[in-house]
This record gives structure tokens, sequence and C-alpha cells, in this order.
């Protein structure tokens, strides 16, 4: 709407930013900082967005003291080596530039704001792992990347037992409100107000029920979120994602990217997509991940996204986890997050049989594996040699649509897929959202999953919590220096 | 830019259509006849377009006089449940509804311009029938669409040999012109023109070198065609293009796409795209396809695009097609494309050596063929049982990076892949451009692939000239009816 038609300014400051995730955090404390009023706009009833339920990983390297602590040397070009091939293909190249050469002082920003972080490694294959450890890999020392990049573990967490989101934004909203930004809760942005010049110059948005406006005299930053949470959005641009569950606090409904289109924004990778797939990887390292025709299709001791990408992306399903008796006692029960066997059976040909595989698929691809595993070499995935030990009877199926059940509730079927979308707004380096031209819309700035940011198809864990806050902080202090 | 920024109108026309490919002509045509004055923007020299390079293929069916006169018994329904699936998953069911159920209509309609089509059927499979037969199969009979739908070709060809697209253009210029559209060549349209109600009223053009206004009474239909021209647009929404070669010709660089971001368009399914590789389908339905591991990934026999999206999106490359002597020699000269076995082994060992596969995979892949193909089962894809028979030595590949060379000309290697893109503005089924809520940008049309058509993620070929003629037609009689 044009500020004309926009009623009397509720408020006015120098900065507002829309949406209190880890993104918006970000923005405010700098923006504070720099000297700027600022107003943060959070239509829940407090802090926190989808990032307060997240894992809590920080995907950083570079030569961290964690790192350094643990006994990895590792610079930025392998940090940007890694994710130039994982995140990709196709990255944003120079986004990732900056994102690697900053990553350790990006660490050293999150320990000034009081998160610790444990100097140790976890040295598994796990979603999420079941220690205080504040390292752990995430893909770097499996193939192909294992080739492209010396590996280092780069996976930073908080020093919290399971899901640490919720610590880290305690601390950044604590940090942010004590450089004096201002939390509205309950607030909701409903449209862009545009002066004469078609500058963006506040928000029309709902709060309490009535519809008010916020002046913003150098800029707005839009830190709403990705978009699993509108089906419209998703059934137009992430179709795979149709039915799945969705990684959200249920509010990441594509509202700022929708806020930027309508002030002519581009955008870039709304197909992307992160995709959980309910796979216990240090079960699946130990068997073989097929697919609904009994192949296997991935190495699996990738980082876990990545063979969930390939499955939900590439593969007829159902998934399955094939594992023998030495490979499920391997793994310790607590890290089995409470799957069961689906089907044990004494032979392949039952087994296939009983999970509906075509007749023969899976005795030829365990024989294939197994002859590959004696030999040590895994010629069609190059899965590490550490994990290949032929398989002997009997033999377990897991069913990736029974899904996790850590807590012995009982979990239903499902669709064993969950996810969250990666591409929005197309902004610059400094959170500038652009146009289609590559123009910056004056006093718009974005960062987080409202817009597009490292990724290319790839996804790491970390890597949003990371180049949310990352970007959020470049694009908080740039709208607080204009003019 | 704002109608009160704009230069004096050059010229007032009640629509104004940009771009003269199939949609552009289509609309004009439709908009003429209604009784508008109508001109045409066309950045080139001359009408045509990526239309008129095009095969000529049109899918229509539901009871053609065609399909009636080859002793088919189709239906709407039938066909739409063929393209619900084929050009799936998701596409828009209510545009697919309207195509199917109006395609008898819209066949009459192209006979009515004049264009003739054989009645009689090319049965086999192919890219482009080597005969002037007005109908061909498109993927009906192949599974799993032969179980989904009552199998009916579909795909309409008018009677020419060889690409039919410019005389199928050289008809639809003919009959616009007639019902008095003008076509302005050299003219390219630069940016949109808004008056004071956010109402599209017009276009700013660049003609012959100097900045023209055209206003439009009525409305502006983009039918500029898609983006696979634009390496920008590509590279943000549909990677997977990047370095391929570009079925267009050479102007399809999202023009139109990127004006109605400007006015806050939606878009839909940026993502999407057609792929061909440069495999003669005749011969990989008598061989294998297989994937830079040695594996099958398809049945052989579907429409082409199918197996050429199959392998692009989802298989690791490089792509073979493996036949034997007897299989190769089944196919006539002229058929073949001018593709040339780039081995030729006694033995799959030696076979996959030479291709750099990794050992014993062929002959697992093979194996497994001929013991399906024995059995007359194609158990893990199910190829039709006329395409199956146990695959003997002498066996040859052929390597898709070496495409077509019909003339002879010792085409050089490439990629194998070309594609263009499917995606594009959001639109209601009667043409009119939606914003993000899903309201009609007053003033602005679209149709053809600057716009989002019946598709999914899917393809068949005649449905770019099928979909942008039809919604090109009901575009140009709205924007036509605009007060």
């Amino acid at each position: 709407m044009t500020l004309a038609d926009a009623p009397a300014p509720f408020l006015e400051v120098d900065v507002l930013v829309v949406g209190m995730g880890c993104a918006g955090a970000a923005a405010a404390l700098e923006a504070a900082r720099a000297g700027a009023s600022v107003v943060v706009l959070e239509r829940a009833g407090g802090p926190g967005g989808s990032s307060a339920l997240s894992g809590g990983e920080l995907y950083l390297g570079g030569g961290t003291a964690v790192q350094q602590a643990c006994g990895y040397d590792d610079d930025p070009d392998q940090m940007y080596a890694y994710l130039h091939a994982a995140l990709g293909p196709h990255p944003d190249e120079e986004k990732l530039r900056l994102y690697c050469d900053g990553s350790v002082e990006h660490f050293e920003w999150f320990r000034s704001l009081g998160i610790e972080f444990r100097e140790s490694l976890y040295d598994g294959v796990s979603w999420l792992p079941p220690t205080e450890d504040g390292l752990m890999w995430l893909g770097e020392n499996a193939w192909p990347f294992s080739e492209l990049a010396r590996p280092a573990p780069r996976g930073h967490r908080p020093a919290i037992r399971g899901m640490g989101g919720k610590l880290l934004m305690d601390h950044l909203t604590e940090a942010a409100t004590a450089a004096g930004a201002e939390v509205h809760a309950d607030t909701r942005a409903l449209d862009l107000m545009v002066d004469d010049d078609g500058r963006v110059a506040g928000v029309l948005a709902r709060r309490h029920g009535s519809d008010v406006a916020y002046r913003a005299r150098r800029g707005v930053v839009l830190t709403t979120g990705g978009f699993v949470d509108d089906d419209a959005m998703v059934a137009a641009h992430v179709p795979a994602l149709i039915g799945h569950g969705k990684v959200s606090d249920g509010l990441d409904d594509g509202s700022g990217i929708r806020l930027g289109l309508s002030v002519g924004a581009a955008i870039r990778r709304l197909a992307s997509a992160q995709i959980a797939l309910t796979v216990v990887p240090s079960l699946a390292c130990r068997g073989v991940l097929v697919n609904g025709l009994g192949q296997r299709f991935v190495n699996e001791d990738v980082y876990p996204g990545r063979f969930s990408q390939a499955a939900v992306f590439h593969q007829p399903g159902p998934w399955f986890t094939i594992v023998d008796e030495k490979g499920w006692e391997d793994v310790p029960e607590p890290e089995r997050w409470g799957v069961q066997p689906v089907i044990v059976a004494e032979s392949l040909g039952e087994l296939e049989s009983e999970l509906g595989l075509p007749r023969g698929a899976l005795e030829e691809t365990v024989a294939r594996y197994n002859r590959d595993a004696a030999s040590g070499e895994d010629a069609l995935f190059h899965k590490a040699s550490r994990w290949l030990r032929p398989l002997e009877p009997p033999y377990a199926a897991i069913d990736a649509r029974d899904g996790f059940d850590p807590h012995g509730h009982g979990r239903r079927r499902g669709t064993g897929v969950s996810g969250f979308t990666l591409g929005g707004l197309r902004t610059s380096v400094d959170g500038a959202v652009l146009d289609t031209g590559g123009r910056p819309i004056p006093g718009l700035f974005a960062a987080g999953r409202a817009s597009s940011g490292i990724h290319g198809e790839g996804y790491v864990s970390g890597t949003s919590l990371g180049d949310g806050t990352f970007f959020g902080r470049r694009a908080g202090r740039t709208a607080a220096a204009e003019d």
C-alpha cells in the first residue's frame, strides 16, 4: 500500500524487523548496536520462531577454537570447497565465500553472547548426537566430499543435551533486547507501505485485533522464515513436500516472501528444500539403504539430509534400511531413536517378498554389496571402509514410514519424510532485497529463510541458523546505516 | 513505470500482445475476432518465435476426427487421467480439465485455419516420426500410464514431413493478420506502464532504436515464451539446465515473466523443465538405457521426454543406450538419426570397462534384464512385452553425449541434453495474471510459456503448442472483453 493510504503511524522507528527467529534476532541486535531504534514484529506470542525448535547446530569452521581444540586444522578454503559441493549444485558463491571467510569471527560472536560450546567431538553419524559434545561431523568425511576438501567436522553445537535451538534463541533474544531492540509480540505484518519515491517505508500490521502502521525511517528487514506451512506456495514451488511433515513452528507461511513479491522482488531457488527421512544414520551405515525397487542409491555414510534428499527427490519409495543382527546390535539402543524392525527374516528372498520388493532385487543388491564389502571397496557409492562388512542372516528391515519413536509412544505410520523450504527473496550479500533487474528495492532487506541464502540444491544442518544469523547481522547493520 | 512518466503514446490499441509465437498468435486472433483492435509486438524480425522451430506436435484428444478415423475411442476423462499422471505430479487441475474438455473443439479450430492432419497413425516410438502420419503415440501405451488410463494416441501432427512448427505458425499468423491484428516486428517490450489505479495500461517498447509507448485500452497479453535463454534466471530457478542445449529461438529470455514480477505477479513452477536426451527411442526400447553406474532406471518405452527427465533430473550420468546387434539392425538407418555406437564389444565386461562403468554393474543389469525378458515380464520397470527380448553378444553402447547427426555432419560431443522451461506467471484459466494473493492484476494477461500452464513436473510433446494456443485464445478473448 502507499504511505498516503496508510493510517497514522502507531510508532516510528529507524529499523523495523519482521519476525523474531534467528535471523530477526541477529538483525535486531546488530541494528540496535549500530545505534538505530529497533522494533521487531513477531506474530507469535513471543520470540523464537522455528529456530527455537531446531537442534541448534551451527555450521561453522575455517579454524574455530573448538575445531582447533579437537585437533582439526581447518581453513576457509576447505570449508568453502565442502559447502560448495554439499550445498550445490550452484550455491550462491558470493555469499558462501563471505560466510566461510567470516566463520571464525561469527563463531566468536556466538561465544560473546554467552553461548558455550564443549571442546570435544562426537565421532559418529547422527541427526542429533546423544551427547553434549560441541563438534560433530556433517558429511565432510564421506565420499565424494572427502576427496573434494580436507575433511574436518564443522557442526558446532551449544553445550546442551538434545535440541539446542531454544538455548540459542534465548541468548540471541536477551542480547537483542539488552541492546535496546523491542519485541512486539502477537503482531502480524499485513502489508508493506511504500512512499512516493517507491521506497519501502514501513509495515501495516495487525496488533491485538487492530490494524496499525509502523513507520520505518531507515528500513524494513523481513526475517519471517520459509514457506513450508503455506500449502499453496508449497504446491506452486516445492510439490515434493506436499503431504509430508513440516519442520517449522507452524508459522512459516511465506508471508515475507509474498510481501517482497508484492513490491517487485526477485526470488531464487523456491524449489530447494531440506529433507529429513526418518532413518537412523548409524543403522543405515551398518547396512544398506534401498529404494522401492530394492536398489541402493547412495553411500549411507553421507550427511543424513543428503541421503534423505537422494531418496525423496530422486528415488521411488518406500525406502528401507536393511541391516543384519550384528549391525542392529552394534547400535546402542538409545541411538536407535525408538525405531523397530518392520520385518525380521532368515533370507533376503523372504524379506523382499514381505516388503513387496521385486523378486530377486534385494538378493542382487546385497550380493553385490557383500562382494564389495569383502573386497573393502564399495565400487558403486564409495561408502567409507569403516562401515563395510558383508551382511549375514538373519536380516531386519526398517521402513522409514514407521518414523522415530524415541519416547516409546508407539508412533503411527506416516510418510517418513519431513522438511522445510530453502528458497526465498533474492538479496545482496548485505541483505538488500533485489528486484528482477538486480537493483536494490529501497528500504527493504531480508535474511534467513525468507531470503535465498548460501544454498543451491543441497543442504547441511546448521547452515540455516548459520546463514540466517550471519546475513541477518549484515542486513541489520545495512538497514541501520541507511539515511 | 507509471503512465504519467511514459512518453506520449506512439499508438493506442484495445489489446496489446507481446510476442508472436503460438500463444501470441492465438490471443491476437481471438481478440481481433472479438472486435478489438490488436497490435502484437515482436522483438524478432518477424512472427514465429520458438513455436516456429518446433516439431509442430499438438497434444489433443478426447475423440478427435483423426483419432476416430484411426479406430481409437478416446474421451476427455481418459485424456485427463493420462495427462494428470504424465504432466504430474501436481499439474494445474483446473486448467487441465478445461484443456481436455475443450480439446476436440480446439482441434477443429486448427483445422478451420486450414491446417491439415492425415488420418493415419505412426505406430512406433519416436521424437519425430519419419512420416506424414497425423497421429502418434506419446507415452500413453507405456507403464504405468497404460494402467491409469485407456491408451489412445494423442500426438497430432500437421501433414508435413519433419518439423511442423513453421507450417503451424504460418497458418496462425495468416489468420491473425486476416482478422485485423497488426504485427510490429523488431519491437521489444521494455516496461509495463501502470495507471493511477494500478491498472496495466500499456507497454514502453524499443522500436527501431527509439523508446515508444503503446497504450492498451483493454489489456496487455504477455506471450513472450519461457526463460531458457536467460542464464541468470536459469541459474536461479532451474540449475539442472545450466550448460545444456536450449530448445528455443534464442529469445526465450523470460522478459515477460520479469515484466509480470515487476508489477507484483505470482509465479508457479519455475523449476519445471522439458528435457530432451539425445537418445533414439526405438533403439532404447530394443535394449536398455543405463545411468553412469550401469543401472537401468526407467522403462525405455515411455515418452522420450520422460526417460530424459528421469535421467537428467534423477540419475548420475553419463547415460548410455545398450543394444545388441539384432536390436541395432531392427531399427532402419534413417530412424537412427545418425547416431553411431561408441563401443562395440563381444562381452559386457569389456563394454563396462570401456565405458568406465563400475566392474560387474552392466553384467548384473543385463543378466537381470535377460532373465525378465525371457519370462516376458520386466519386473523392475514394466516395459511392454513387445520390446522384451534377451540381449545377446555382440553388444553396442551409444553415448547420449554424442548427440544426433542426422545429416552426417559429424556432430561433436556435447552434453547430450537440451531443454526449455515450463514455469512462469501464475494465471487464471481465463488468462488473467494473478498476484500473490490470487487477485487478478488489472489489465494484465499471459499465456504460453511466459505463464505456468497445465504442467506440474512432467512434460509431453505437444502440450506447449497445445496449452499455449488453448489458453492464448482464452486470454485474447478475455482481454478483448475488458471495459
